[in-house]
């Protein structure tokens, strides 16, 4: 191995930690979550629920996107989900990241990272399409589990909350069931405002 | 699906929330890293690696083994590496907890889940040798990269240390020279005692 190509993945590699200090709007225990703990949860839920869903996804291709999806906010910052004025530049900001963080890597190695990562935001194939509900799912039951409270200082509706979940809700079972139990305990415990 | 496989699903899933409170022995800036963000960033090191080694493992048993190869630390801690006295105790301490986090789920799934832990654990294909490079190349960047509070507080010296990174090494590249030029590092900097 060259030493250009060692050094080159090594630095790619420090740079991840860095994805342990991009913080979310949901909580786990007393703090903010982050995005590489985050990461780790979503792919606990893609394996657990693998099995679940039919025809099953190529789990190689899920783990990859999820263990990626997120690793351009450690350039631009997590976008909360109902943060209006972040999603009108969201997208330009992960595409700037993007290019400086998969390009730090050899370049074949960059690509391969850098397909899965829009694969998953192109939301194209089942594979992605299981992803993202992974994600969501993870998202909202952390927010259910943790108290919302980044909900209820916005005065979250579940009218509102749904359009964030419907795609997720629309893959059927076993994210519809799943995530129409946290709602209603979310409206039980008066997370998210009626209407 | 059935209220009670849902409920045990939700469960499980609630529970992994705890990983992010595992604290481990290396620091990720000033504070501690922990297991669950510690999973993560070695699933990063795979994908990244997959096509490195010839012939490519099976990714998807590969980053199923490390998304759930630390879940038994939600009940049994993290054991430091060179925790003589932890050591000796791990295994013990890690099977009970098995029996009690896998036994939450759908007895399929739960035996699925355990079969990829088992799997690691017992280092008998290339997948879990994968893994496992993956696994002591975090932990040995982790170290290097944060300073190393941990092994100068214990003297640690490059011998003992290659008890634990050996086995990484002995996989040959990518490891070998990734890992050979982080302990050139961590002499320079005096990270690990010569001898």
């Amino acid at each position: 191995m060259a030493p250009e190509r060692r050094d080159a993945l090594l630095a790619f590699l420090a740079l991840g930690d860095r994805l342990k200090h991009t913080l979310r709007a949901a909580h786990t225990g007393a703090r903010r979550e982050n995005s590489a703990e985050h990461a780790w949860h979503v792919a606990l839920i893609a394996i657990t629920l693998a099995e679940e869903v039919s025809p099953r996804p190529d789990m190689a291709e899920v783990l990859a996107m999820i263990a990626i999806h997120d690793v351009v906010e450690i350039e631009a910052g997590d976008t909360f989900a109902f943060d209006e004025a972040g999603l009108l530049t969201q997208m330009a900001r992960e595409r700037a990241a993007a290019e400086r963080i998969f390009g730090m890597l050899p370049p074949e190695i960059g690509q391969r990272l850098r397909a899965s990562w829009e694969a998953f935001e192109a939301q194209e194939t089942p594979e992605a399409r299981f992803a993202m509900g992974c994600d969501r799912l993870q998202g909202f039951q952390q927010q259910v589990e943790c108290g919302a409270a980044a909900w209820r200082e916005m005065g979250l509706t579940k009218t509102r909350s749904l359009v964030r979940m419907q795609p997720a809700i629309d893959l059927g079972a076993p994210f519809a069931p799943m995530i129409e139990a946290l709602y209603e305990r979310a409206m039980a415990e008066g997370l998210l405002r009626t209407a």
